[in-house]
């Protein structure tokens, strides 16, 4: 697997990617409505940095790496990545974010924090726990999960 | 003590609550130098409402309210306020908080969050602890505070 900066030409190939996962509206807090264009703006925007993970050619994931807060802030980076649903279980958002943290450290993070783990994808509360991430936060009902109804946010935080 | 939508007239005055409290850099986690053109709009930005508290003709505090994520997560609010330093301890705080909760049930908002609240701000914790907020979750080190260094960073949560 091959993890680089993603550019404008890759735009088709992530949309592929990241349009069924904001319509099925189970994992992210975005519009399940948003447009392609909008969805792009926000994947590959001017705050963070957006890499792609290509096999044999193919482009199987995306993630983006940004700062969380400004100022005395600066210093956590979050990130957000999606796998091609062809390509879940074979390990593509585990590499992903050993590459990440490769970054992470380049840029001079101390730490890693996701904001809003929606409690349900247990895959995801899964990997990140065993990657060393802990639960530092709990946010109750805070996601309306469009078929089990509302449902926990987690935060997620690890140092680097 | 009324309390009113802010509109471009007010932004002078609001510059000059919220510069020392972003030149000071204990509170919020925003960058020391911003400028009073991007300070402002952030806090008059189009992703949410801004407020300004006024006693007799002076602005003594302002607040803005915003959905907090997208999608699913939109029913959460996210609420920041500074109160002039002249002014602080008379409970402008307070008063600006009840005035928000009317609009966040207003707007159909579930939830109230704060993201970040430094830990050493120890006047906000209490504050919100008493007008019900819980501590939801805890960021370690994430803030780093100009004077005492590494601090945590609260989540506080409210359902409305």
């Amino acid at each position: 697997m091959k993890i680089r900066r993603a550019s404008e030409l890759d735009q088709d190939a992530i949309w592929r990617i990241i349009e069924p996962v904001i319509r099925a509206g189970e994992t992210y807090a975005l519009d399940r409505n948003l447009s392609k264009a909008d969805a792009l703006s926000y994947w590959l925007g001017i705050d963070r940095e957006t890499f792609v993970a290509e096999e044999n050619g193919t482009i199987v994931g995306t993630y983006y790496i940004r700062q969380n807060q400004g100022g005395g802030g600066g210093h956590v980076c979050n990130w957000g990545y999606m796998t091609d649903h062809s390509a879940v279980g074979r390990g593509v958002a585990r590499e992903m974010h050993q590459h990440s943290l490769e970054i992470a450290r380049e840029r001079g993070f101390r730490a890693m924090q996701f904001n809003f783990v929606i409690s349900t994808n247990e895959r995801a509360v899964r990997l990140w726990k065993s990657l060393g991430f802990e639960e530092v936060g709990r946010l109750p009902g805070a996601f309306l999960h469009p078929t089990t109804g509302y449902v926990d946010a987690l935060v997620m935080y690890r140092i680097l």
